[in-house]
């Protein structure tokens, strides 16, 4: 395989930008080129989730490549939801490992700003299973009920979590104070943290990436330079959340880890700081336990001891992350690596002296996600330390056929959340929990009422113009002893799915 | 570069399908998957043009990757409007020729008979400049447009070309009737060719390919089999038609096509037979004169005498093409390279030796084109009998600057059409043209009464609401004469834009 070289990288100020989405990538375009002291590429592949909703531009491809005035050029549009900025890098790194280009431009990025905030909540939400959906579930309120889970498993206090997720928040707004392209470069209090609304229970509007307008561009290239990208891998995972078998890591990072640590013949332990995904600051405490950093469990730890601080043994988003330095969602995962291209560089936020980094992205609620290793061309050969990377979880995880859940009437709540910030035709709060039925299958639902929800808690379950509705029985139980005594039922009294299952 | 090999193919009964997108998907993908006697790929490469506002999904590379049983398996989704097909076999191409993956399923399709054709006219416009769009132009209007240009520029009276139209619809037709996945496989009569009505003159609906649901399914490896693709190539076109130097001939073919030709070392007269996108019966004309079968202007004549007939000299849609096998968007693209490598296997529609195919795929009004060559692995070497395939029109044709035409106040038909099936919010029919103006530019304007059209005629422009509007002076010139007669006014006489062109 033909080894890839990064040339030049470029960037617009992310943020609220009153340009069109073609002005904005041609200026990321322009200076990608500039930095490359080159006229033209050999082809464009460009990274962009939904303009077709977002701003009316379908077509994309043909019409980017006029707006950076290379018409002739091929152009490919490639998109994998939120990480499309990260999908266009894999699919452009694989034309210069193939010899078919030599170089090639990858530009990506994304125009929100200009649509309310309900109804870009609703184009977001596009990436959702349709039946999670329609229940009025937005990408936060899922983020929340995976935090909640998360909170569940690792043991920890609300109020341990919240100062966590706090560090997390704090730590990547300071990041993005010496990010002259972050879109807040300011930073927050640990007050301001705690005082900012909830947008879906447990996360705050400060646990959120904004809403942002942005692109980036990075030049690809057969010719030896300063950076190199030894090591790039991708997974999916399952759409839905009620389709899971497990809710507090990501088999898609793991996939894309195992594939990209094994390409580049390294350990996470040879990764020497990291951009991940931190569109929900949650989100960033499993990603880094995802990537092999810290065990499960631990990765809210590791950021109150500091250890993903700027000056930390590893620094964690030292640009500012997605939280700080915006997320345009097809832009991200592009920006992420253009952010270790630069740290690598020295020319980045963080004036350490690094080898090696990686960027992390993340598409839909995981359902896509990439790891990709940039490190100096002049960095030794390592000992690769990490002897488990190549056998991190395959890609084939066998899903268990769930039982069908239609007549469930009733359940268990496995995880939930209120819904502060609801999309376009759904009223405030909205609470939504994930239900385990007697069949065993998890099932989305609505709450009918506003008592207050934990989990274990038992419900009962009707439909109503095809969502699915629960009210909290009051009594709450383990969900395996829930389980258990709907097993121990006589077959007579267990209807269609659970009978199933009872076999 | 690892050389690409063909292994198994699969695809739907294109036509209406009631099933979900992602269930059409899943029956190409599993009979893919069983002609190449595999259970699972290393990636997928999933072409779709818009589901975002078809079938109301984003996110569709996850939600295909579950909805074909392979969670967890890389998937990237590949968009260049009308030729996603064949943009995700590129990729998927790329993919293989680096090495870094061995066998990859390229998954291609569209869901769209589910909308109404004033709504699925709307989205399929989307692909059109958004000032042209704003006009109410449509794909079939431009189409139309370009048609009348190319009468002109071939010298063609209307009966001439009416017949030229006619042959392709008729051919086409027929030969459906042996491709039992085509959508329509029955025979048209010249009559009822005659008799269907106007799309936009002078294209009638048997001109245009209908509205399709349909998936299609390539698995390629790097394992040798007995068919290959020896050669590929893409270019870009200029998005809107007020923009372009040329409008009878499309640079993105002949960049793509030469691309091909030049990596499978061979030459047009060493293709045995075609499948080029017919979405509108002049498209297939104009792409064997870019492809290099016909000289410029003698695609029509090559049709009235037989010799792209499946038992002529060269074939072209022996499958029916999109015209009769249908055409769901994103889908054809890659079908066409299905019919290809089935009649090179001699499972295809025509049962003929042929040792090498090719297709041509043609995205939004010919801006992001595609050149696939799939050959018999046992074909003998060719000599390579076109030395001119290498130094077809380069990719970076220079772009003149058009004038501002913001202010223009007259111009000259540059060419017209009267769109009768209009998207939603045009009233039919709706006369549109492209008028030159007097700094020399284009613009895309709407005439404001139903005066007869011919190229060349005078006509007085003004502005309302964004939109330009032209009414017919009376007087037809030809175009030069009446530039010549702009530029030899006094400065003083001559407003804004005239002025600069003047200098």
């Amino acid at each position: 395989m033909q080894p890839v070289y990064v040339a030049g990288v470029g960037m617009t100020k992310f943020g609220r930008d009153p340009r069109t989405l073609a002005e904005i990538f041609r200026e990321a375009a322009t200076s990608a080129l500039r930095a490359s002291e080159l006229d033209s590429v050999d082809a464009l592949y460009i990274g962009v989730m939904n303009p077709e909703e977002f701003t009316g531009d379908s077509n994309i491809a043909s019409l980017i490549a006029d707006a950076v005035a290379l018409t002739g050029i091929p152009a490919l549009r490639i998109e994998t939801a939120s990480s499309a900025g990260a999908a266009a890098l894999m699919a452009g790194f694989q034309a210069i490992a193939s010899g078919y280009y030599h170089r090639v431009m990858i530009l990506a990025g994304e125009k929100m700003t200009h649509l309310s905030t309900s109804a870009t909540t609703r184009v977001l939400a596009g990436v959702i299973d349709k039946r999670e959906r329609q229940c009025g579930a937005t990408m936060p309120a899922l983020a929340a009920m995976i935090t909640q889970k998360y909170r569940q498993q690792a043991r920890l206090s609300e109020a341990r979590l919240g100062n966590m997720l706090c560090g997390v928040a704090l730590k990547n707004h300071a990041n993005g104070v010496r990010n002259p392209f972050a879109q807040f470069q300011r930073a927050i209090s640990r007050e301001a943290y705690f005082e900012s609304k909830f947008v879906a229970t447990p996360l705050r509007l400060y646990d959120c990436a904004p809403i942002t307008d942005g692109a980036a561009a990075v030049v690809l290239t057969s010719e030896k330079t300063d950076v190199c990208l030894p090591g790039i891998g991708q997974g999916t995972g399952t759409l839905s959340l009620q389709d899971r078998q497990v809710f507090t890591s990501f088999p898609s990072t793991k996939i894309a880890a195992a594939r990209a640590y094994r390409m580049a013949d390294i350990a996470p332990q040879n990764i020497d700081f990291a951009e991940v995904h931190d569109a929900f600051t949650p989100f960033e405490i499993i990603s880094t336990e995802d990537l092999g950093f810290f065990p499960a469990g631990k990765g809210g730890e590791a950021v109150l001891e500091g250890k993903t601080a700027v000056d930390g043994p590893l620094p964690i988003n030292p640009s500012g992350g997605l939280k700080a330095r915006g997320h345009p969602v097809g832009g991200s995962g592009l920006a992420q690596v253009i952010d270790v291209v630069k740290t690598l560089r020295g020319e980045g936020a963080v004036r350490r002296e690094f080898k090696r980094g990686l960027a992390q992205s993340t598409g839909g609620l995981a359902t896509n996600n990439f790891v990709t290793i940039a490190q100096r061309t002049d960095a030794p050969t390592v000992q690769n330390l990490w002897a488990g990377a190549g056998t991190a979880n395959g890609a084939h995880h066998t899903a268990v056929a769930p039982t069908s859940n239609q007549q469930a009437e009733e359940g268990v709540i496995e995880t939930f959340t209120l819904v502060y910030v609801t999309p376009d035709g759904f009223l405030s709060p909205l609470a939504l929990a994930l239900i385990r039925t007697p069949g065993g299958a998890l099932l989305m639902a609505q709450g009918e009422d506003d008592t207050p929800l934990k989990i274990g808690q038992e419900v009962s379950l009707r439909r109503m113009d095809g969502i699915s509705l629960f009210r909290v029985k009051g009594q709450i139980r383990k969900v395996q002893d829930t389980l258990m005594k709907w097993f121990r039922r006589k077959p007579v009294s267990v209807k269609g799915p659970a009978k199933e299952a009872a076999k």
